[in-house]
């Protein structure tokens, strides 16, 4: 594939971004089965409904582009974030431990995240489609917000893991 | 190696970190010699040197901790968002459409560090190191800085981009 457009470009980064999506959904079912705090583990189950909403949109988008394959993509970058939060998994772990561990896999992810809907996002305005930069918005949103969830639940298992 | 207190996951992150480090600091010149804009090649080039700093905070915190190798982490997450942005510069682009593409990556790069950078400085603040958590802290604000920089190069080489 060539990239002689911004349009190529933003047409690149959705196809890895839908590859991303479905990797993160194939992820977070065995985050949470590792997490031990049950706050931990319901987050990451109610971000996994969200994940499943952002492929949606992103569905929305590619439903308006004929010749292009949605299924193209290969994020290499959240299958890196993703290995390596399995890897710590694989370790022998005291579970709070775990748990602080998983929170720093999962934000990274959605650091990721962060970057590349902001990205997308601004080709999308800059090439006239508002419509698509709305909906890629409200993606970025829910991640930024993601994020500040796993602050917040930082500070308290953070110190679980101290004290373990 | 076992994950059995968060200082131990500290160690991790930051030999996951310094691996990270001196892969961004092989890719950076390969990106800023792919770069056809002046200004973003300078920018990428100033990063460059500051990331061989922020190499030297870590330094300052690994001699401080004796049997551990600082080289012993493999960052998996770095080395995928890497990889992503040799493969886009691989492809056959225009060079304004290049430079857009380049900026992509290098805020997802910076998007890892700073959700990265982020937990290490609360698992160092947490465990009292708080000599460990300024250092950390130091690199953590450039990051932002950095993404922020790359921000406003976007808003006019994605104009030019789109002009391609």
């Amino acid at each position: 594939m060539k990239l002689q457009s911004l349009n190529d470009l933003l047409i690149k980064e959705l196809q890895d971004l839908y590859d991303a999506e479905n990797r993160i959904i194939e992820a977070l079912p065995k985050m949470a089965e590792k997490a031990s705090s049950p706050e931990l583990r319901s987050g990451l189950n109610q971000h996994l409904e969200q994940t499943k909403g952002q492929v949606r949109r992103l569905d929305q988008i590619f439903d308006q582009l004929r010749d292009v394959d949605r299924e193209d993509g290969k994020c290499k970058g959240i299958e890196g974030i993703i290995k390596e939060g399995e890897d710590l998994l694989k370790k022998d772990s005291e579970p709070e431990v775990r748990d602080a561990g998983i929170i720093a896999s999962a934000q990274k992810v959605e650091h990721y995240e962060i970057a590349s809907y902001g990205t997308v996002r601004t080709y999308a305005e800059l090439l006239g489609r508002q419509d698509w930069a709305r909906l890629l918005d409200e993606t970025a949103t829910e991640e930024k917000e993601t994020d500040q969830k796993l602050n917040q639940l930082a500070s308290h298992l953070n110190i679980e893991a101290k004290a373990a």
